[in-house]
């Protein structure tokens, strides 16, 4: 198989490509190295070594005996993207390419703005250019389980049956999202079923949990790593208690801590994909995956971190709720189905357990990285006050 | 009421400024001309004269002793939104700068990424500018009842209660656009919605039908007619029927003409946003009205216009049934609730019978106009063949 990863050189998209790679398909990647450079403009760093694009695909190279086809650019540059894919003729494209930051679309309006456009300007670029060029490829879209919100009711995989007034319809599930990051997510979810209705390009719309972890079998097997971030704006909730606990400093849940959300280790984000992309959509199909392995709050994987840690390294982990920078509910209901991916085979590869001792193992021995970003760890950017920068 | 029309110069804004003006409101307007430059530019015109809005303005100001304090600009373009804003400092700002034609969104990529874009950006522009400059002020946005599709259970007024696997919550309305213009309205709305959250602006979101008519009553008083439109980018289906019979052509349903739409008068459309304007939502509310008056299938209305014109004029008025450019449903069910205005004492002005000869007469005043534009009434933006044009 003939995959495009576009986002190739990030969290998910390398150990993707490795894993493809692996398999025995032939991998193209698009990158322009935008997670890159905002992570430096808040003088943060992944704490986990990645080397420039052109230096790990060339130690790929040397591993496997076959690297990434590269392309550096920017895919919100249609014309660049319609080059790529036309040369490329992918039968799966992988879209990874996006503004994935929440906090990073809250400092106002310039990122919001920016966080919208370059997200719903990629995906129209490439429902455009899939349907021009490769009109049988399958789009995987890398959305996030964050558009549902917390409805007060169980979340369906895309869609459900709806009664109301005593007729029945099968729709969309309304969305509810939390930053203007999640929004654009949502935006290109509506985009990509239209597309589909207009042009039946097969399409799998990847309603992602948070990920965590830092290896895949193949990251272990090369011992090249992917990005681990661990600052407020391009963090996540798991990653950044274990490299809190690494270094003393407390774990800090936001708010309550009660807020649960659908988690899911790199490993099994992976497989899921790859899952994916060699099942893909049949009959011009529209399908929605809700990808993640189980729900905790908060506060669970705080504790969890906390007792793990001090089991295998002793000493006192301490957990301090810190003020809820997000606009959320801290205490919810949460039931989100999760069936389709099982169906087509998935099963979890490690317990959460397994997996925190082993994100823990490899963080040792990043120590002093994590100490040099102690004071970009605890969030600065807050909700409520989002604002114009432009005009100052 | 210091009121601020976006999009002043507008098929609504105008009369929609005649009127507040009339009332004895502050009217300030924004526009770039746009519309102007778009309709030109597919070799179209307003059949109803519309000079350039200086000359309207300083009409307007002799007619009624002052004008429409007015700003050239795109208010895509933050820093001048918000300086206009700032000096205004109004108490209600309505939205109605937008792309605003289905057909132009689906003409290639490019068109539908200036749509997204430009309809996008403008409202997030003006959600922040409202925030930092009028945190209190009234944000009435144009939505349309488009945003909804044509769901096979009755459409309530933006949200209903849902119930789920034994559970129930008050969620926002599943939306299923039919067209890049009418998705962005979707996102706006969807932008809107979190907005308020974050900041609670008072924001009424307008899902409004489609609107026909020549006249309100301060056009009637004024002489100073709004733009009318009936190409088949810029035009919609009721303006170009009234257009069609006037010059002899047939008229055109497209398909079979059973897709059923809300449709409103211009006076009462006017009526409805002044009534919005004039009973903001209390306490930070985000609130959708459906605004449209009654629904029809696009032939009834092809046949009311047909029947109305032969007994008035004689002749034979033909319909033509032409191929269906858009992508959706030509038969379905359709029953949206629209309670909210009523309740705000909104009452129809005109039966369609009477405002269908009233257009009718208007029209005939200028059947040259629209003899000249015979050959950009039938459609030629095909939904299922919008394309990457930037690549040619």
């Amino acid at each position: 198989m003939n995959i495009l990863i576009m986002g190739v050189d990030g969290y998910i998209g390398w150990p993707l490509a490795l894993r493809e790679l692996k398999k025995g398909n032939k991998v193209a990647g698009i990158d322009s190295f935008f997670t890159r450079k905002r992570v430096k403009e808040v003088h943060s760093d992944s704490v986990l070594p990645v080397p420039p694009f052109g230096e790990r695909n060339a130690r790929l190279q040397k591993k496997y005996g076959k690297g990434i086809k590269f392309y550096r650019g920017d895919v919100s540059d249609a014309k660049f993207l319609f080059d790529v894919i036309r040369k490329e003729k992918p039968d799966a494209i992988v879209h990874l390419a996006e503004q994935r930051s929440a906090p990073y679309s809250m400092i106002g309006l310039k990122q919001a703005t920016e966080t919208m456009v370059k997200n719903i300007v990629s995906t129209l670029n490439l429902a455009y250019a899939v349907k021009e060029t490769v009109p049988e490829a399958h789009i995987l879209k890398l959305g996030t389980m964050g558009e549902y919100g917390t409805p007060n009711i169980d979340i369906p995989e895309g869609f459900f049956e709806v009664e109301y007034h005593g007729r029945k319809d099968f729709l969309p599930f309304p969305k509810q999202a939390g930053s203007w990051y999640h929004w654009t997510k949502v935006h290109d979810s509506n985009n990509l079923m239209f597309a589909n209705k207009l042009w039946k390009t097969p399409i799998t719309d990847v309603m992602q949990g948070v990920v965590y972890g830092t290896r895949t079998k193949e990251i272990e097997e090369t011992g090249l790593f992917t990005r681990f971030d661990i600052d407020e704006v391009w963090g996540t909730a798991l990653n950044r208690f274990c490299a809190q606990a690494t270094v003393g400093l407390p774990l800090t849940p936001y708010g309550r801590g009660g807020q649960t959300r659908g988690f899911l280790s790199l490993e099994d984000s992976i497989t899921c994909l790859d899952l994916a992309l060699h099942n893909p959509p049949q009959n011009g199909e529209y399908r929605v995956f809700n990808q993640f392995d189980e729900h905790y709050s908060v506060l669970q994987l705080a504790k969890m971190v906390r007792f793990i840690y001090e089991r295998l390294y002793g000493g006192r982990v301490e957990i301090v709720n810190t003020p809820n920078p997000r606009v959320e509910m801290e205490e919810h209901y949460y039931n989100p189905e999760h069936t389709k991916l099982a169906k087509l085979g998935y099963r979890r590869s490690r317990s959460l357990e397994d997996e925190i001792k082993i994100i823990l193992e490899d963080l040792a021995r990043f120590k002093g990285k994590i100490e040099s970003l102690r004071n970009v760890i605890n969030p600065k950017t807050i909700w409520v006050k989002s604002s114009s920068q432009i005009l100052s």
